[in-house]
This record gives structure tokens, sequence and C-alpha cells, in this order.
């Protein structure tokens, strides 16, 4: 891979037409992963007239960028509101680092939207610096969609990730929300391992991937965060722990909608059945607003 | 296995709350197939206060019952008009018969909705009495849904299915609609492979599962047959060829809605763009508006 804007020029490796748009799947060779990266964009019919705003949406744990895009029916809803939607994978692929493939809640699709410090992860795992600038300035250069200011949803560790890359970067990521969010990643299994093994020992270095404490320490002047948790949901006890994300909003005066769902799982079955209104808050509250 | 009612239960794969409803996935011993067969079932909230009216979909080659229940968005609508989603496989499956994974389009993943007179498939591949009849019959023993009238759907092979299925037997199957469905089973390759491997060579036994000569021989007194045909389809001239069902609904006075969907391609982001449309109409003019 060398640097010449050809190798940066982005390769298409599908696109389907669908309500009235376009759904495509990308690849290209991404800086600060050092590797090829996809990523699925959806383009609504307003962007045959001119650029469109769009939203982030960041995956979950063994996700792909094809899971959101093939479950969620999003792609409906925001051709009604001329959105784009703009779909990263969730790490670098094909890389054979030793021990990518090992579990599933590290390496290979569980990149945790972290900039890996620790060899020999530092190199390629920098899914932060990716989806919260690369990606975006990317799609903008090469397709008809505004990304100077966007809204940033996730599910899980990618709600974690939609979290953490809008309270770092509140004047680019203007409007967030999250279903089943990990919202303390250092205060469960799940992100203790990851933060271990991307950053190492050195607990202080982690607070800038914890939304829990980003919010206590900088807090949020956008719209109301909005949150979906499903009651049914097994990993909530455990691994995600809304009531943390709760608290500390409470503690530092941030809105917060944490709506509570009976009865739903950790799926994108709970995901498809919500996204609408994500989807419709984001362009009444958020970036897609402008 | 055996036959006393036990053994004939439904055993349930999994659960998933959506949009109100629940979907679920069960198995049960099938007597037709002489096998497990897995179904997906759809129950709207009104399933809680009583009997709901339902509608069937067939799926096409390689698909489970998985693929319409994640891609096609269609619970959201389903809920909205207190429908059912009945989705059976596309085969038997886990029998090991010789030759049932050599090929995409024979065997398993592809039962072509037929019941099979040949050595070795007419033992388990009789999808055709799977679908029309003993499917239906178990899901109004077990669930809350009126399966004595249906409305049925599919998409390319289960296109095909769902056509014959229903013109076949009216009585019960009083609407019908499909997704770039193959028209002609006698008239493609596919069907030509499917139709000798699983009847045989003798042609005259072929015309009971091809829908345009059941149009031609017996036509269809139901209300208006819809088809939706993307224009980007890669399979409509070889495989697909909808002018044929076309010209025998002229030809005998069938009502048929035709319509071409510029730039849709053979997918199921295509189905996800129209399912809404489909149920709609088996809710305003099929059985599920009774």
């Amino acid at each position: 891979m060398n640097g010449d804007s050809e190798s940066r020029a982005p390769r298409r490796v599908s696109r389907s037409r669908m309500f009235g748009g376009m759904q495509y799947v990308h690849e290209h060779d991404a800086a600060s992963t050092q590797s090829p990266m996809r990523f699925a964009l959806y383009l609504p019919p307003q962007a045959e007239a001119g650029r469109v705003p769009a939203m982030m949406w960041l995956s979950g744990l063994t996700c792909t960028e094809e899971n959101f895009t093939v479950k969620a029916g999003a792609q409906r809803v925001a051709s009604e509101l001329g959105i784009a939607l703009i779909v990263p994978d969730t790490s670098p692929r094909r890389l054979e680092i030793p021990g990518d493939h090992d579990a599933a809640d590290f390496g290979e699709g569980a990149g945790f939207y972290v900039d890996a410090t620790r060899s020999p992860w530092s190199a390629n795992y920098r899914m932060y610096s990716y989806v919260s600038a690369e990606l975006p300035d990317f799609v903008a250069a090469h397709f008809p969609v505004d990304t100077a200011s966007l809204g940033i949803a996730g599910h899980s560790m990618g709600g974690h990730g939609a979290l953490v890359v809008a309270l770092r970067n509140p004047g680019r990521f203007v409007s967030v929300s999250a279903f089943a969010p990990i919202v303390s990643l250092m205060q469960c299994p799940w992100g203790d391992k990851a933060l271990r093994g991307y950053l190492g020992d050195d607990r202080s270095t982690w607070r800038d991937y914890d939304a829990t404490a980003l919010i206590e320490s900088a807090g949020w002047r956008g719209p109301p965060i909005i949150i979906d948790q499903g009651t049914a949901d097994p990993f909530v006890r455990t691994q995600l722990k809304p009531e943390l994300f709760v608290a500390a909003c409470d503690a530092v005066g941030v809105p917060l909608e944490m709506r509570r769902r009976e009865g739903y799982d950790h799926s994108y079955h709970f995901v498809a059945t919500f996204i609408e209104e994500h989807l419709r808050w984001h362009a009444r509250y958020g970036s897609v607003s402008r």
C-alpha cells in the first residue's frame, strides 16, 4: 500500500437500490489502520440533487458493516428524511496479527473504537481515529455527504463508541444516541480486557474511552442524549450498566433520555424496532436538521 | 422419530420481541418431509387477544427461515395491521442424501416447493405438501393464528412457490403476490434441473408446478395477483421471464398487476423496499382482511 491519491480512492464492493436511494459498500486503504477498510454508505434520493446530512452508525462485537445495513431497516426512514447513513466495520481485518482471532471480544470484530498504544495492536487497531476523523473526511471527499457536523449512534460496543466519539468531538458530532451501550468501558469485563490489551495496564490512559468518565469530566452541551435499553437484555447487569451513566448525567446536569424497553433483548430486532425514533430525533435536534 | 403427539409439538429455537410483538423460530418433526423442519413465526401484539390472520412467505434459493425474518422489515407493518407472518425453510436439512450439497440450485436450500417422486428425494423433499397443508395446520393447532384462509407471497424460487400453492389451493390461499418470481418452472434452467431431478423426465408431471401453465389451465378467481420485478435483476431474462406470466394472464383474463421497478436488483434490499405495499394489499384485498 502506498499513499498516493489513487490507492486512497474508494473501491466499490457492491451497490443495490433500495427505498429510492442506493446502498453501497466501499473499501478503501485507510491511513489510520494501515489496512483496507470496508464501510457501508446509504445515499438517500436527495443526494442526487446535492450534499445531504448524515448519521454514522457504530456496530457491536462481531459485527461488520453489514449487520446494521441489512437488519435495522433504517434506509426507509433515511430516504424520507434525506439522511445518508455511514456504517464502518468494527475493526481492521485480514492482518493475521497473532491472537486477533482467538476471541469474539478482542481483535477482529472487536476494535472497541480505541487507538491502541500497545504492540502488536498499535500499528493498526486505531478505530477511534478512523471513525472520528478519517472516515468522515473520506466520505465528504468522495460522496455528496456533508460530514462537517454529524449525528452518531451505535449498539452495544458501538453505543460505547458513539458516546465516546461524540463526547470527545462535540464540534463535529453534534447529536448522539445509543442502543444498549456499554456506558463505562473501565467498569465491565469486556472493557477491562479490551483496554488492558489495546492500551496496557495504566488505567489513567483508559478514561478517554469511558463514556461515564467523560461525562463526569467534560459534560455535554449538545441536545439530550437518547439511550434505549431492553429489560430482557442478558448483558445489562454485567457489561452495559446503564445506571452508571444515568448517575453521571444526573450529577453534572447533562440531559439524558433513558428509555427502558420492556421485554426487549440485545438483538437487531430491538434495534430495528426503535431506530426510526432515533433517526427522527437526530433529524429534529441534531446535526441533520441544519 | 415417531408419530406420537409429543414428538410433533413445536420446539422453540428462539424468541425475540420486536415492534410490540414476538418473533419466534420453532422446529418440529414434519410428517411431509419425515424430518425436523424450522419455521419463523411472527406474532403481532393483537395475537395476545385472540387469533389473528396471517401471510405465509416463501423464500428463494439458499435461504432459510432467517433471511426474510431479519432482512425484509415486514414485522413493523405486520404489527400495525395485526397480521402473523409464517416463514418456512426452503427444504428439509441434515438428511445427508447423496448430492444434496452439490449445488446451490438443487437439494438443501432448493426444495422448489414440489413433492418429489424420484428416489432418493421422494421420501423427504415434499415441500409442496409441507407448505400448502401441513405447516398451516400445524400453526393453527399450536398458535393463535387463523390459517383457514391465508395470504401468500414469496421471492424468486419462493415467488414460484407462492403462485403455485395459491393457484392450486384457492380455497385456502385467497390472495397471492410475488417478488421476482420464477413464473414458469418448465421454461427455465433452474426449473428444468429441479423438475428433472425431483420428478423425472416425464414433462406431463411438471405442469402442476408451473405457475404459467396453471394460469392457462385453471385461471384464478381471487383478487388481482401482484408481482414486483426489478429492472436491474440479473435473472430476469434467463430464469424469471415475467413476460410469460403476463401473456398467460392476458390470454385467460386473470387480473395481474405487474410492477417493473426501475433500477432494482434481485436482493432483499428490493424486497424490503416494497414489502409494505404487499402486506397492505393482502390486508385490504386478501385473506387477512376478513
